[in-house]
C-alpha cells in the first residue's frame, strides 16, 4: 500500500507540472468519521484533527497534523516531511504556504465531482480563517483536475491489481450461475456470492446491503435496491450486480442468465433478442471509447442502439470509472443530464478504467444487464473483463 | 433501528420549535463515500444521486432523491414523503422549499463540529445554484445548533443502550486484566480484546487500528498510535483506550494496570501517587457537571488539580460526547484552544453523555489514564461506568 502511495504522490506532482498548478492542499479533520476519500490516494492514514497534505509543483510533500496523529503517519510512512501542532494549524499551516508563496493553491472541493469534494464547507470556512489577512485565500481553486486525472490515471501497478479484482469477481460470478436454481431466493443467492468473496479474505465492493444486487424476473425493485425474498421461477431473466475490494482496488460487474420453463430448451425470442440489442449496445459502445473522446458520445452509442431498437432507454449513465471506489471520479460515459454536471464532457485519458453497463425491460421477464469493465490504451481499448457474449441459461 | 430514528426526527422537529428554525435541510450525494454522519440519526439509508431530507418547525418530515435511490429508504421506512427525480433534483426541491417558505432554513456544515458539517463545499456550490433567482440561498444557516441538541439530547431508548455498551465493554477490560502478563505484547492484547469484542457480535468503536490503543511502560507512543510489539515488563503502567460499537451507539472507556516486578507488593509511591491524582481530578471534574455549565470550566477543574500537583497538564480536552460515534458531536469538556473552536463555551445539557478522560505521566513508569462515562442529569451526573478507583495490580 505504501509504494502505491508514493507512487501516487510522484504522479500527482507531474499532474500538478502538467495543469501549472503551484500547490495541491488537501485539508481535513476527524476524517475517519467524514473521510474524503483522497487521503487513501495520497496518504494512508485517518486524523482527528486539522490536517494540512500538501504536495507542491516543486516537489514538497508536506504534512501539517497535531502532534497525536504523527506517530501513525510515520509509520505509514508515506510522509517524511511532518510538521507537529497542539493549539492551532495555523502558525505552521501559514509558515509552510508562505514559504512556497503559491500563486494557485488547489484544494479538496468539487461541484462535479464527489470524490474530489471531501472538504466539508464549514472546514473550507475555517480554512479562510487561516488565510485572513493574506493574499492565500483569494488564490484558492478546485482541486477537481488534479483529484481526477490522479485517480484516473492507472500505473501498471494499479492495473494489475485491478485485473486481478476482475478476474476473482468473474470466478465468483461462474461458481453463482452453478449455485442458481428455480426456488432460490435472491437474498440467498447474494449470500452466497459475498460468502464466497469473504472465502478468499475480500470484502465486497460497496454497500453489503446492495452488493450483490439480485433481481429476479418481470417485477423486481430498481437499481441500488437490495436483495428480497422473491424466488428464481421458471421464464425469469436474473441479473446480478456485483464486486469486491481487492487490495484497496474495487471490481463492478453485472451478468444475466435465462431461466428455462419446464419444456423450453431455449430462451424466447424476446429475450434472446433483448440481449442481443443489449450486448451490440456494448460494442457499439466499446468502439467509440479512445482517449480524447468524451462520455456523452460514447453514452450516446449504446442509448441511441437500444431506443432505435423500439426499447426504453436507461435511466443511468452507461458507465462510469472504477478504481478505489466501485464508482470512481471523473469523467463518466454519462448523458447530458443536470445531475451529472460538467462530468460528460471531459475528455477521457489513457490508462482510466470504466465499466460499461446499459440496461433494458423485456416485458413478463425482466431486466438484461451486463457490465463489463475496460481500459483505455493509446488507440482504444482493453477488456479488464471477459465478456458475456452469450445469454446463460439455466434450469 | 428505525423505531429510534422515528423517535429522533419527532425529537428534531421539538429543536427547530425550540429554537425557531423553519426548516431543516441535509443535502448529501454519494453517501457511502463521502458520507454524513447525520444520515445515521434521521435517516437509516445511503444515497447515491443528490438528496435533500427535509424537517420543518411544522411536522413536514420530506425526502426528495433520485428514482433508484427510493427503494432502499421505502425499506427503510423512516420517511413516507418521498419524491424521486431522474434528471435534476431542482425542481422538486424548489417546489416543496417555496411551499414551505421557509425565512430560515438550517443546512448541514458547521465550522465547529465535524459530525454536524457533512455537506461538502462543491455540494454548497451547488445548493446555491439550485438556489438561484430565489430568495433562499441567503436564508441558509449552519444547522451545528440542532445536530448537537439532537444528538446530545439521548432519548431514555438510546441511554438504555448505552448503559449496555458501558457494559459489556468493562466486562471485556475485565477479561483482558486476566490475559495481560509479563511477556506479552500490545499487539497481543489488542488482538484478545477486538476477538473478545467479535466473538460477542459486536465492532470496536472507532478505527480497527487504534481500536484497542494498548500502551505500556514509560516509552509508549503518543495517543491515537496502534498498539507495538513492546512486551509487557515489571514496572510498567499499562493502560488500554477502547471501546465497542453496540446497536449503533458506542462506548469509550479507559482502565490503566501496574505490573508489579519481582519481589514488589504493591506499586512504588509515585505511581501510587500518580494514579490519586488522576482519580481525584475526575472527581473534582464531575463535581463541577450539571447543565448549564460550560465545559471549559469542567475541563479547568481536572487540568488544574493535574498541574497542581507538578505534573505537566494533558495535550488534550478532558473528555467529549459519546453517542453513535465515539466522539460525538457538540460541546466537549475541552479547554480554550483554538482547535477546539466555540465547543469549550457552549452550555451543557440534560441527558448528554460525556467522558471524563484526563491523564498524566509517571517517570520510568508510563502513562496512568482512566477514561469513565456520565451522563448529565436534572442536577449532576449520573455514572454510566463503574469508576476504577483502585489502581489494578498484575504480576
Amino acid at each position: 500500500m505504501k509504494d502505491i502511495i508514493l507512487e501516487k504522490q510522484l504522479q500527482a506532482i507531474e499532474i500538478l507540472k502538467e495543469k501549472d498548478v503551484d500547490m495541491w492542499l488537501t485539508f481535513v479533520r476527524e476524517s475517519a468519521s467524514i473521510h474524503d476519500p483522497v487521503l487513501d490516494t495520497i496518504a494512508g492514514v485517518n486524523v482527528t484533527w486539522q490536517s494540512a497534505f500538501i504536495l507542491t509543483k516543486q516537489g514538497h510533500r508536506k504534512a501539517i497534523l497535531g502532534t497525536l496523529d504523527i506517530q501513525n503517519l510515520k509509520d505509514m510512512g508515506t510522509f517524511e516531511d511532518i510538521t507537529g501542532y497542539v493549539k492551532s494549524i495555523r502558525e505552521p499551516l501559514l509558515e509552510f504556504v508562505k514559504s512556497v508563496d503559491p500563486q494557485k493553491i488547489a484544494v479538496n472541493f468539487s461541484k462535479n465531482m464527489n470524490l474530489a469534494d471531501g472538504l466539508t464547507m464549514g472546514l473550507y470556512l475555517v480554512l479562510l480563517d487561516h488565510f485572513a489577512g493574506t493574499p492565500y485565500g483569494d488564490r484558492l481553486v478546485s482541486s477537481e483536475e488534479i483529484v481526477s486525472s490522479l485517480r484516473g490515471r492507472k500505473s501498471e501497478k494499479e492495473l494489475k491489481i485491478m485485473r486481478e479484482a476482475v478476474r476473482i469477481t468473474l470466478e465468483i460470478f461462474d461458481e453463482t450461475g452453478k449455485f442458481i436454481t428455480k426456488g432460490r431466493t435472491e437474498k440467498e443467492i447474494a449470500a452466497f456470492m459475498t460468502s464466497r468473496a469473504n472465502d478468499r479474505g475480500y470484502q465486497v465492493a460497496w454497500e453489503a446491503d446492495s452488493c450483490p444486487a439480485v433481481f429476479t424476473g418481470p417485477d423486481t425493485a430498481g437499481a441500488h435496491a437490495g436483495p428480497t425474498d422473491r424466488k428464481v421461477e421458471g421464464g425469469h431473466l436474473i441479473n446480478i450486480d456485483f464486486g469486491i475490494n481487492y487490495n484497496g482496488y474495487c471490481s463492478d460487474l453485472q451478468r444475466t442468465w435465462y431461466i428455462l420453463r419446464d419444456g423450453e430448451t431455449d430462451a424466447p425470442d424476446a429475450v434472446k433478442h433483448g440481449f442481443d440489442v443489449l450486448k451490440t449496445s456494448i460494442t457499439k459502445a466499446s468502439e467509440t471509447l479512445k482517449p480524447g473522446i468524451t462520455g456523452v458520445e460514447v453514452d450516446a452509442a449504446a442509448r441511441g442502439h437500444i431506443t432505435s431498437n423500439g426499447y426504453d432507454e436507461y435511466p443511468h449513465g452507461l458507465g462510469h470509472q472504477v478504481g478505489r471506489v466501485a464508482h470512481d471520479a471523473g469523467p463518466g460515459l454519462f448523458p447530458a443530464w443536470e445531475k451529472y454536471g460538467n462530468l460528460p464532457f471531459i475528455p477521457l485519458e489513457k490508462n482510466q478504467v470504466f465499466t460499461i453497463e446499459p440496461r433494458l425491460y423485456v416485458k413478463d421477464h425482466g431486466i438484461v444487464t451486463i457490465e463489463e469493465e475496460v481500459v483505455l490504451t493509446d488507440t482504444g481499448i482493453d477488456w479488464l473483463s471477459e465478456r458475456q457474449t452469450d445469454l446463460y441459461l439455466l434450469r
